[in-house]
This record gives C-alpha cells, sequence and structure tokens, in this order.
C-alpha cells in the first residue's frame, strides 16, 4: 500500500500577544492568537504555511518555537509597530470572556499578498477575520482543493452580506453554537445547520464547548460529546485547537467521506482538551503523538455502548 | 434460553394537573408530575406500582389512561379537596421554566402508607419530593434492591443534611447538572459526579438536558450526547420521563453492569425526547415499542465513529 502524503494546510489568521486572567492566575503578553493555535495543532498531523502579520515586538523565541512544529513562516510579515494585543479576563464557569482591551495594532492593516507558491495551496483555513479579507486571500488561491473558514459574532453583525458571499466559496464552515444561532435567526440547532448548509458549504462544523460539537452534511448528522476534563486552566484557542486538529486529520487522508469527517470531528475535540489545560501553547505546543492517542482511546470508552444495529 | 422477568418499579411522587405556557401555545389543567412522566415512561419497558395523591377534582379519564398502561394504581389516594397544580411558563430557549404558582393542594399531606405488598417492592424510585418523606417511604420496603432517587434545588437548599442522609441509602441517584453544582459546591461537572459517589450512591446519572447525560460509577464513566430534536414544544416532564427510561430498561434486565446501564442511560434520553414533542403525554402515552426501537437506532447512527480500540 502506497502511503497518502499528507496535504500542507494554509492558514490565514491572527497572531496575537494576550494578556489573561482566569480564576488561576494572570499572564502578560503570551503566544496567542487563531493562526498559533490552529497551526500548533495542525502541525501534529501536516506541514502548515501560515499567513499572518506580527509587529517589531514579536519575541524572536516565539518564531523559533513555531519553526520547530514544521510551520512554515514564509508568510509571516514583520510590520513597523506592535503585535496586536487582546486581553481579557474569564470567571468560574469560562464562559465567554470579558475583554478588556484589544489593540489591534499591525493587525488593522492586515491584507496578505500571498507568494506564487502558496497561491498554489489546496487546503486552506481562513481563521477568523474581516470576511473581506478572507474573500481576498481566497481570490488569490488558484485552485483551492479544500476550503475551511471561521468567524465571529462581529462579522455575522456588522459584514453579514460579505459573510454569506464568501460562505458560497467555503467547503467547510467551522463556527460556535451562539453564532449559529445568530447566523441563521435559529434556536434549534438542527434548523440552524440545515440552514446554513443552504449558504454553501457542503460540511458544517458547531462547536458546542464543553457540550461537544455537531457535524452536518446534506445526508448526515453527527453529534458527540466533548471529552471532558477535571481542570481547564484557560480556555483561550480551544475553537482555533479544533479546527487545526480537525483540518488536520483531514489533510492527513485522502478520501473525506462521512467516516473521515467524524473521526476528525473527535481529533478537533481531543486537540482542544489540551490547549485548554494551560495558559498559551504550554500544553499544545509540548504533547507527543502518543499523548493524543492514549487520549482518544480514552474517549472512545467512555462514549461507546452497544446497540445491536 | 429462559428469558428474565422484569422487575415491577414501585414509583413514589407527585401527580399534577399543570396549567403550561409555551411559544407554541397554553394549555390548562393538563395530565403531569413526576410520577406520571416516571410511570409512564417506565411502563414501556415493565409495569409499574405508582404511589401518589390526587384530589377529588382529579379526572377519571386520566385515572383510565394509567391503567391502561400497565400502571398499578392501588397505591394512588384520592384526598378531599384540590389536585396539585402548578402554573409555569418557558420562553423561546425553553430553559428554565418561570413559575407563576405553586398551589400544592392535597400534595402538601403526602405522607404515604404502603399496603403489606408494596413493601416488598424491589426497584424503587423516589422521585422529587421532599427527603423526609423520601426516607419515610424508604423506611417501609422490607428488602429493597435497587432504589433511585431524584430531588430538586429547594431541597438541596432547604434540607441539605437530610438529602445527604438519606443517600447513604440510595443506589442510584438522577439530578441534573445545576442540582449537581449546587450540592457540591463544584463547578466542574467531573468533580461533581465524584463527589456525590463519596455521599454513598454507587451510580450518579446527571442529566444536562439537550447537551446529553454524564453516568458515573466508582470505576467508569460515561458521556454520551443528547438526541437532537428539531422542535422541541415542551419540555415539563423530561427529567422524570428520562428516569423513568432508565430504571425501567434496567428493570428489565437481570445484570447491572457498566454495559447495561450505559444503554439504560440512553434509553432514558430517548424516553425523554418523546416526552418534549407534545404538551403532557400527548405524545410519550401513545408511542410504540417500534417508535422507540427506530429512534434508538437513529441515535446509534448518528453518534457513532470508528477509532481502532
Amino acid at each position: 500500500m502506497v502511503e497518502y502524503k499528507p496535504m500542507s494546510i494554509l492558514a490565514i489568521g491572527s497572531i496575537a500577544l494576550d494578556t489573561i486572567k482566569t480564576p488561576f492566575g494572570k499572564v502578560k503578553n503570551i503566544l496567542g492568537g487563531s493562526a498559533v493555535y490552529f497551526s500548533v495543532s495542525a502541525s501534529h498531523f501536516t506541514s502548515v504555511k501560515l499567513v499572518a502579520v506580527v509587529g517589531e515586538d514579536f519575541p524572536e523565541k516565539h518564531i523559533l518555537f513555531l519553526k520547530n512544529k514544521n510551520i512554515d513562516l514564509n508568510g509571516l510579515s514583520i510590520k513597523k509597530g506592535k503585535t496586536f494585543h487582546w486581553e481579557g479576563e474569564y470567571s468560574w464557569n469560562f464562559s465567554n470572556p470579558k475583554t478588556i482591551t484589544t489593540d489591534l495594532n499591525v493587525f488593522a492593516d492586515f491584507n496578505p499578498e500571498l507568494s506564487g507558491d502558496y497561491r498554489k495551496s489546496k487546503y486552506i483555513f481562513l481563521a477568523n477575520i474581516d470576511p473581506e479579507i478572507q474573500v481576498k486571500v481566497l481570490n488569490q488561491i488558484k485552485n483551492p482543493k479544500l476550503v475551511a473558514c471561521d468567524t465571529m459574532n462581529y462579522w455575522i453583525e456588522n459584514k453579514r452580506k460579505k459573510l454569506i458571499n464568501l460562505l458560497k466559496r467555503v467547503d467547510i464552515f467551522i463556527i460556535n453554537e451562539s453564532e449559529s444561532k445568530e447566523l441563521t435567526y435559529e434556536a434549534n440547532l438542527i434548523k440552524a445547520g440545515k440552514k446554513i448548509l443552504r449558504f454553501g458549504p457542503k460540511i458544517i462544523v458547531i462547536k458546542k464547548g464543553e457540550h461537544g460539537v455537531l457535524l452536518f452534511t446534506k445526508d448526515h448528522m453527527f453529534t458527540t460529546p466533548a471529552y471532558l476534563l477535571e481542570s481547564v486552566f484557560d480556555p483561550t484557542g480551544a475553537g482555533d485547537t479544533f479546527a487545526g486538529g480537525f483540518m488536520g486529520y483531514l489533510a492527513k487522508h485522502k478520501k473525506i467521506g462521512q467516516g473521515t469527517l467524524r473521526k476528525a470531528v473527535i481529533y478537533g475535540s481531543i486537540m482542544a482538551t489540551f490547549a485548554v489545560e494551560d495558559f498559551s501553547l504550554g500544553k499544545l505546543g509540548s504533547i507527543s503523538k502518543s499523548d493524543i492517542e492514549k487520549r482518544i482511546k480514552t474517549f472512545k470508552k467512555i462514549t461507546s455502548f452497544e446497540i445491536k444495529p
């Protein structure tokens, strides 16, 4: 059997220096951002080309860390000014964080021009940024094979039309529960999922955080609980980490059928559990393949039941 | 193979006439109450002995309906006065209903004296009532084999000690997510589940509504999503219906191991989906065995994934 060569993933998104307070402590200017969590997560499965922008203040050690993770940084611009900075605070229940400050800095003018090489990419992940920028990036790709994107409530509220136009050209749409409801004006998630399928994407992934994930395609629906953690430390980046595991798993497998998609959801969920067990990439950046497989096996064990078909 | 004769279940709880408003309509004085939802649900699996009280206003048609469901009503007292009446209202998201009025009426003095026959019952379900009454009932049972109970926030807040004393004598504790957190002062459900195990019950079931169910035993944990419904009509009674399916399934199977418990959780969850698709027992009271099995199969289909062990 000839082994399938994993597809490389082109990831476009933010790199941030985050200041985060949780009930367990406070950290300043730690490595974060959607593209970072996505890339480090996906790098456990395949190679990643990262397209993002940082300021001159971005520490060299972070660049080295990402390079060591099989992440191609040729698409990383270092611009005059400061790196995107987000400050947020979580309370005990770890639901939506309170944003203290958002300093876009060099990220305010993010409008990437891809190199000729990058334009030939087949697997694309458009992390949560302005849908107009997502479209501009997508326009540069010659012949994409699988395009996934994320978004956030802000764009649903302020650039709804642009977002819906983008969705016509996207294969996989990965969003969270509240976003899916806001986008479709539906309180019921099955109705929301079906409605989004009509917007264009063939695959819809609705993330429900600690309550698991829903997957919708034209002919199938899949629902899975989350892997339960006894201690959540910092949920920042969990969604992008999920997307990285999900896309990484798909990039590693030739056929994208229902079985592969479901397994990709499970792998994405498991990757997210590592993200939330430490600040920044503390845990996610240091785990091995066997750590992942061990948790996958535990998940299978705690979710399986026998009903004769 | 000799077929196992299902154990009969003794169920103690409330019978109510409910007035319910949902975004889909309003109904007055419909059949409800924890013991009713539990019994009708369990009756799809085994025979049930119902211990409860109603007033003289309780319609004869409800008595006939319950009798037709293989439910033994020898333990039903008809007292002078009016039947317990609850009035509640649900908003679009169907989370906790707003209670408009609670008229305990004859239920205020509920303190059942079991007949000699009933005292020999082996499978007992103590629905959500005052833990002091739950203990009094349990004291009358000669040699129970499997005791399950439910409770609510009100008793956790007002009769915490009595409740914890009761738990020492209970095998299965079925509660919802917020109750488990309130009882244990733990925000994390794994920590909550483990702590409740130390209170005494060998089996803890934490219901998370539309987000599924968690099952804890000393050596195992099980997590499952809910069966997704496109339309929820009225969630009243879903928790008791779950308990009825769960206990009913157990009563039908001789061995109560991890496999049986997990299947009981799935059957309980599926029974609850029928309860919420209509007001009162509209749907739950009219389904057949094949309706249940069909939904069980669909659930298996929408939750299964293959990870080699």
